[in-house]
């Protein structure tokens, strides 16, 4: 491969600079006595990105998964009543896991291009008169299919139904990237990852966890340790982890963490709906159609792209790895071979977009799909520059 | 801090050029057409590490701490009986762990500086006529006091008694560095980590598991998903993974697994007890005590040094920490303060050894402690030249 | 700013990870025992990049300007006659650098645009019946205007004519990118640069002298020291160097070095020229001009872009530097505010391409110029999809 | 080479990680709009390294050789007179290079091991009546023998004679590391270079340059154009340079001119002081000796030790190199074979000079010189911790 191969998968993201040389660093001794002096405060600062204040952030060498069965290991105790609903890769694949932890999992399944389904979540809930679901689980962002729901709509029904469950979500491809609020919210149990909002590499699972979620820990059952939220917090209170922790992937988290900050979540999060305002452009003018059924579950992070039916989705992810440099997501499970990803999160600028659009035009043609060439660069070029008329001409 | 702070703990240990320059690269798409042509090949390459030619090799986000319980999740069910002995910080934390996962333990509690009882396993498994134990653990080498153990020596036991009981053994801060060897010692699972013998920054779980292991699985009702052997195998056979893999720290286990083949596993053993030959040379020049209790027991990886009884530990590793720029271990659980620990493990030459033993020395004249300023490093030149009488003058 | 800025000058360029990492490295001493064998097979492997089997290539710290010194200090003595032509900035400062060093210099004076006028050279080497013109001077690619000079013509005109003069050719931005034959065109002294079709970070001078030239060095009564022709030679000789080298941008030679011959000097050279033709596709769909005058002087490293009078360039390079993650370059002395210029060379695919067209289409629309969003991406998709209908559909 | 190799040659020296990361970058286009943002503080800073408040410094790829050619091409006309004096490979080559350069050298042809003659230089200056001595040139630390001169005295020598001489001054290996005073001491150009106490990668000439030199520039009939201050100091004026810099060398610059602030210049010399004080300690506990011939001319960053004469020097540097990890200096010109090495500036702290020294004694043992091993590392860690005494017992 001559050139850099672009990354426009949805998660792990074009890694900053700054990110990648906080981590280019010698090992260090996380017994160290000076070693809290770096923790603390990075477990403070990630309360901020995950607008939280009380309560506790963790984070430990693992995935998105890991979070996941951190979220019900900890919390649960097997044979507990969860409100679950799938509609793509991921939320599906919860829900196969609180299945196998024999937890009691009633759940919707949808169709791949929906979300949560709001209305069906408060008639269960209303239903449940008893309290017997302990937790309701919901995918802020479905990275399969670009949908993102409404947290705060099930936070709504709970408080209106005054139902004590507590709230779980998948945060892993929105938290650091789109709003997403813990405490407004009242989220209980945040999953994210190292490698996408937080652009850094694969490999550490980052997670909000309210006071209440930790008050829940005490009543649960199931043995953990590796995932045991009480080992972390104790620990944790002096600076350390109650095992080896991951410390050179911290050390980047740190510079994004700081990137973060210094951009401002609100910015980070309108440069992300910009961005993606323009890659939903393209597509249009493509002639193709997003797999999010409307335009209120349009994620900003993802976008997945539904081929027409003679053509496989492969063949242009394929066209596009191999020949012209630009790494597109694949339809997963369901919708493999009929849906192409665009991922638009992280370290991302306008003419990185452009790249990774114009990635996908050269492998649509290469593929022979039949559109005018430069049309979806080009109106991704007119969204992007309408929306910077308040940059003045060329200032720094 | 003005100088390098060199790495004098049992691991993390100081990273090889070549592996950071193999972690030091763009982020890439752990779903790519091509990744497996990565995977396959490493995970191949790390069973001849492990010294196995059957079985699998498994690796993921976590630390030994996830190792051991993947050990005890996967194949254990609650109730199981395991054999254990405790003799140290790390041996220990392995049993408490077996303990809240409600096995049935049956733990010889030893003096620390002691090793595995091999004859109180031999007489409690004689007496196991019905083969109640599932399970035996052994800590190879245990980091906190730097024992360690005769793996072959249980083997010999077991098959002595045709008892069928799996065989769990620490490896975490053995393998790659000191003799292992999973296929002739019959060893079922071995846990690893990236940041000991692999050189690598720490987050990386590596494990070992035999067929017989792999077997053992099917028959435990422990639920498990981050950790699920099953799953792994399942998703490793296709190149892939059951979820987001540590892809950067994989890249640098690629250069690791390369370096120590390149060297070749002897050659780094015998290189490692050279070092630790030198390094225990000083200790006795300095009039300090070995914490483990035999010659035999002497791990080739970490030496733990018992200071006179007025001193404190941790005063000699703030001082070479703060002031002298080398970073020792600390004394853990039971013998804080009373030992400081010398690693001497990874990429590590002759000068990098000395430079850790003058640190001590700066360390332990900066405390006021008694000895003759040069006397360990002199007698640890000493055994160094002695032993590569064999090298030419001055040839490449 | 958000995101990768992205290089599309004419040098320096996007440097490959390769690259970087093999000087991403610890120092080393340059009078090491083993040094030669580095610098030996580099300096040799060179030869084969600048086309040259006799004669010698150096490398030392400095620029292009010092290899323009090099060769005029070196082989020339005060009051020479040489032969030269400027149109352009680069062209041009050779040529004052001449008259600085009391040569006695013969210059055609040429609209920026033109490029080497070979008809006025032939008739001026035709009327220098008694050899007073010691060297031809021709500045290959003129990167301020983007103009390609035909460098075998000259040879023939001196062939021709059987005229002795020694041809020094200013390769900085051809060499490595584009066609360059030191031998079969009878090329004395070709200057270039690390920062372009070498793809390293500036810094280095490389220079090619043929065995004719060295024996000029002898006839030269310069003092000279620093870029001292003979002083390398004897150095050299011995794998070392006069004085201390640039050894951490050598290390990074032989990555680029490598990398030029993995992918073949005649595939680079297409690369290039099928990538400059889709940035021309480009700018003749903007509607606007090329500064080279005509086809056949079309650099395939630099387009130098002509803007309408009422538009002034630097805006467009301060909107795309500023707003959009591009960097473009600016139009240099008379054609300063005139041209912006796109740099099209070193480690590029199409989609990097694409993200320069890009982000100009955006600083173009964000400064008012009319013309159609995408048109000029569009148009260079076109050409590289035509260009490649050779690659399977998605094998690697 | 398993193991890092350390650097104990005196220069180039270990690189700082903050040193190596401030270059670890993409490359930059040097005509940006915000290039001189980037440039003007950083050659302000410089001043304050050399410790100057008028004048200029200047920075252009280069080595100490390309510094003093600049010194003496760009203030002085041929056959004007210089009074030099040499005793040790560098300050040899200077006197060489103003010969070639056809000046009217006056040399004093000193031992080597000792330094600039200030009684002759006086009686030299005083004879001078009509001040045809246009410049006095001197070498402030011979890098061959380890001898530091005394700069200030020669300044004194000129204003007590009232010689309007200019002052040249080799600070190749002495500014950054060692007291050095440009404005104090009168200097009019001061060569440095960037592999020394500057902690960087080889390749760039860093000088300073008096008002009173800069006048001289104007009345020097030597052609110049790469090395040409008047060029350099036009260009710089606008933040930019007469030709492309070299910018990823100049990054890292600014993190090293960052760091002698940081640590302050006074603690930074006084550092070398303390580390070289160890260094001859340990000399002398081997029994061996300091090629400088008197304690005031012994160089604070580096030692030249004299081996007996039945011991070939080269070959205890190549068993340090090829066995132990140790990279020690070798001899030069007259006393090639008859000494070793060590420097010791830069980013260095005590553990890393035990490490060379250790090195040292292996390969001093290696070659069979009789000494007790330990001896000369146990002198110095007395010398360190006694200088030490001022600092906690284990405070940050």
């Amino acid at each position: 491969m001559i050139g850099y191969r672009t990354l426009a998968v949805p998660g792990p993201t074009n890694m900053p600079f700054a990110i990648r040389q906080a981590m280019d660093v010698a090992l260090e001794d996380h017994r160290a006595p000076d070693f809290p002096e770096f923790v603390k405060p990075l477990l403070s600062d990630l309360k901020a990105v995950f607008r939280m204040t009380s309560g506790r952030v963790f984070m430990f060498p693992g995935s998105g998964t890991a979070g996941w069965e951190a979220a019900i290991g900890n919390c649960l105790s097997p044979r507990d009543m969860v409100l679950t609903s799938s509609f793509g890769q991921f939320s599906g694949l919860w829900v196969e896991m609180c299945r196998r932890f024999n937890l009691d999992v009633k759940n919707f399944d949808m169709d791949w291009g929906e979300g949560v389904p709001l209305d069906l979540y408060r008639r269960r809930l209303e239903a449940d008169k008893h309290h017997r679901i302990k937790a309701v689980l919901a995918c802020h962002n479905e990275t399969a299919t670009g949908v993102t729901s409404d947290i705060a709509g099930i936070r709504q029904i709970l408080d209106d139904l005054d139902h004590p469950a507590l709230l779980f979500v998948d945060g892993v491809s929105s938290i650091g990237a789109i709003d997403f609020r813990m405490d407004e919210w009242g989220v209980d149990v945040a999953v994210s990852g190292s490698q996408k909002g937080f652009m850094l590499p694969t490999g550490l699972c980052i997670m909000g966890v309210s006071d209440k979620a930790m008050e829940a820990c005490a009543r649960s059952d199931h043995p953990s340790c590796y995932l045991d939220f009480t080992d972390m917090a104790t620990a944790n209170d002096q600076g350390y982890f109650p095992y080896t922790p991951a410390a050179t992937l911290m050390r980047g988290l740190r510079a994004s963490v700081d990137m973060l900050m210094e951009e401002g979540l609100d910015n980070v999060f309108a440069r992300h709906a910009r961005l993606a305002d323009g890659v939903r452009a393209a597509v249009g003018a493509w002639g193709l159609r997003n797999c999010a059924r409307r335009p209120e579950l349009h994620s900003d992070t993802v976008t997945a792209v539904v081929v027409d039916p003679g053509t496989n989705a492969n063949d242009i992810i394929g066209a596009a790895y191999n020949h012209y440099g630009v790494s597109l997501g694949g339809g997963l499970g369901k919708v493999a071979g009929k849906v192409f990803r665009i991922g638009h999160l992280g370290w991302l600028n306008e003419a990185m977009v452009i790249q990774a659009l114009g990635g996908a035009e050269l492998a649509l043609r290469h593929c022979g799909v039949n559109f005018e060439a430069g049309s979806g660069v080009g109106a991704a070029i007119e969204r992007f520059t309408e929306a910077r008329l308040d940059l003045p001409l060329a200032a720094e």
